[in-house]
């Protein structure tokens, strides 16, 4: 399946102290990118009100390339691991054009039972809200 | 009553495009202030509980002076006006030291019922909590 | 002349304690707006080097109703006076559909020179960059 | 050597969607405690005239408790390791006073020549800047 693709212009807002995106703007970029990967599959909110909750385990994120004042990303994020309780994100963050790769994350989750805050297997429709992603 | 008082240190990540404090992130530094300004007088999460909300309905702000990479920031938060149903807290945001202001700011708030989304009179143990703090 | 529009769809990241946008998180949403509606017209990165710069110097900001998870916003920006030496933005963010307005914010700005960091007046082809968005 | 340690408290604006410090969040927690932990012994914005900047590679970051308004958070940094180009920054965000651990991150660095975007032996006085925070 090819990576849902999201597009972010960088604004003076974004940058830091060295001009700069700043590393922790990438998570909310990343984040961005994650909503707008399971709108349409996944209702996060009606799955709430089920007890279930989604829950990053792990972001190993690496930093390739400074995005500067302008640059236009875009933030490919696919599925590229389902396993019995736990799932990987893969998200890459490029130019627009140049596709040169500014970060490279993989985001571990997990669903939990927010009456318990422990994890659950991934079956049933939650699972198959998955699959058609991956 | 003196103003309450909380200390910040401008950091790299604070700063935007043109090495400065970015403007909403002086509303971060504002609403860090108003949280300690009501903590000990205010349980804002048991208010909450109640059906009681706390709002801000407007932020009028000036910006006097850039913060700078490792300027301290004293925010001065105190309560400047109690009326019928609304409330105007006043937060000065000054250089540690020199007391020159950097923001000057007045937030008008209201509580409403959580349930309705309408404000309500400011009477009974709220008003006395706000008027604690006069 | 029509009003720039840009969009936002509010994400978890948005919200705060209450649910709601944080009203700090507006004010990026502002200023995301604030770029679109300069960019083609002003070259804000060239103009600094020329020792010219953007500065705020007020914010008047109206909430007026809380923007939800998965709501759609517009953010309408246009110049509602340009005076001697300092201009007013102002901005709707509304629910798009409907056009219920969420915030409301006059934004008052001046140029500065950046070597002695005081305000200049609006004159010559910074003037003209203005009036192209009046 | 023991671990700098910084305090933060989870106010209303740290939260997100669930009730918890969101993901993005804990990144700018994290950078306020090295920012603590350098201080007084690195002068980066000395180095940055020198040429030389701070790049982070790497952020392996671990989610293991969520963090509730309210809570008082310990951000402990050290570090772990000082390589010919690189060096590893540990830091752990737990619960004050039981210690309970909230979040744990290696943050892998280099310093760069700014002029070519390069990372450059650390050498010198920066590799004895770093050996004294060892």
């Amino acid at each position: 399946m090819l990576p849902s693709i999201t597009e972010i212009k960088v604004r003076g807002y974004h940058l830091d102290l060295f001009g700069h995106v700043n590393n922790a703007r990438f998570l909310e970029f990343l984040e961005e990118g994650r909503w707008a990967f399971v709108e349409g599959t996944m209702d996060l909110t009606e799955w709430q009100k089920r007890g279930i909750g989604f829950s990053i385990v792990n972001i190993n994120i690496n930093y390739k390339k400074p995005a500067l004042m302008g640059n236009v990303l875009e933030v490919r994020t696919s599925l590229s691991k389902i396993g019995k309780t736990s799932g990987i994100i893969h998200q890459d963050i490029v130019l627009k054009g140049t596709g040169k790769l500014v970060v490279g994350a993989d985001v571990t989750f997990v669903m939990v039972d927010t009456a318990t805050n422990k994890p659950m297997p991934l079956t049933g429709d939650i699972r198959e809200a998955f699959e058609t992603l991956a």
